[in-house]
């Protein structure tokens, strides 16, 4: 018997063709696409759009269609006027330690760029995820994320000032917030609630993150706790979903 | 100072508009129907396009793409010909149990359709992530994953006939798999691996699940293991996007 999707079992079946048959012109350009792309090393060069419409003999609109579902997915990006083949995503894995030490497992050079610093009073909805005081004097650091400067994800870190008062003028934004935290000021990570979705970019967070509007991003929502179970952070951190996905280890007690 | 985003620190930065300040129509269209879902029930009715041009003084077309963004990140699902308001995502605890205990705990009622049951002899790809023999005899079972009735989700797994050889008579195939291979056949659950990733899905898996076609969707692979380490299952999840996330409490050993 036929092995039912081209032999990898993280594929989707069948090649993805609905059971009617009725195969979408664009989606049989796409899978054609995905055999050629599987030939093509990271950053080598695709066929331009024309050039694609008469091989496969189909309209401009429908090879861009394709071209579409393949940049969103992270099997090709844009690079000056071409279009290349893409690396793997990021595994980054889901884990206490930062961003920081997870790209950094994989061999990528770690960044961060400072979008603001600002103080304001603790609001009812994070009072009540944190167990802050409401009005209280609250942190909002925000920083786009670099994997070997490319820009990946925007981060967004709420923490109480009563905690680290100094964070303006001691803490490096280009530098791990983990670290800082734990080395810095002595705060240990005991344990985190995290809860990951797939949202759209807003216009704001495509501009600062230099990708394509309405891209499907992975949305990690994140508060830590040091081992008194008190909350250290709350964090809200976008990834594009064209670059990364996320592992974990389950254990028998994660039943 | 203003807090910076709408009070939520699960929401957007200042409501995802750029700091040139052009707000895309589209976007300040999308803004104002979030703050008219945020006063409708689950299942009230939204007012037709036509009705919100007019309101927004803008044309179909904006209204409809931001309708469009609204209804890939499921704050609003269609019913019948109308519009309605959505309910909340299930939150799903990445976990060892199965989907259906991840429902249940949700209070809603886990359900699943076969699509398919297949025998074929194990490929490269799989035996190497399973640590099977290469040609040996594997079940492929595939399964539309329902919550209330709803169709929420598609899975692949994948285990050797060896370890389960009455799967095809003994097991029905819209109760748990999970209760299955650990009540009726006494085999234990020691860990799994997990990876999760957005992608979008293919013309088939749209069919299958009922979905707008390239909705972006939470994809989980998983490799489960018993307690001696042995590969049990090699599963691969798709779950709409619109209609999930998913939760993990991470521990001072997952660092």
């Amino acid at each position: 018997m036929d092995y039912p999707n081209d032999l990898d079992p993280g594929a989707p079946v069948r090649g993805g063709v609905p059971e009617h048959g009725r195969i979408p012109k664009y989606y049989a350009v796409k899978a054609q696409l995905t055999a050629l792309l599987n030939d093509l090393a990271e950053g080598e060069t695709l066929p331009t759009e024309r050039d694609l419409a008469v091989r496969y003999a189909v309209s401009r609109d429908t090879v861009r269609q394709a071209l579409r579902e393949l940049l969103l997915e992270g099997r090709l990006r844009r690079q000056g006027r071409g279009t290349v083949a893409a690396g793997p995503k990021l595994a980054q894995p889901l884990s206490l330690a930062s961003y920081t030490e997870g790209v950094r497992r994989q061999g990528r050079r770690p960044g961060r760029t400072l979008i603001g610093l600002d103080r304001f009073p603790c609001p009812p909805a994070l009072a009540a995820e944190t167990g802050l005081e409401r009005g209280e004097p609250v942190w909002h650091m925000e920083r786009v994320l670099l994997a070997d400067d490319e820009r990946v994800g925007l981060e967004s870190t709420y923490v109480a000032v009563a905690r680290m008062p100094h964070l303006d003028t001691e803490f490096d934004p280009d530098s791990s917030f983990y670290s800082y935290v734990h080395e810095r000021l002595g705060i240990d990570f005991g344990s985190a609630d995290e809860r990951i979705e797939t949202v759209l970019a807003t216009p704001r967070e495509a501009l600062l993150i230099g990708t394509p509007p309405a891209l499907p991003m992975l949305l990690i929502h994140r508060v830590s706790y040091d081992p008194a179970g008190r909350a250290t952070e709350r964090v809200r951190t976008l990834y594009r979903g064209d670059r990364f996905s996320f592992t974990t280890r389950l254990g028998a007690d994660s039943q």
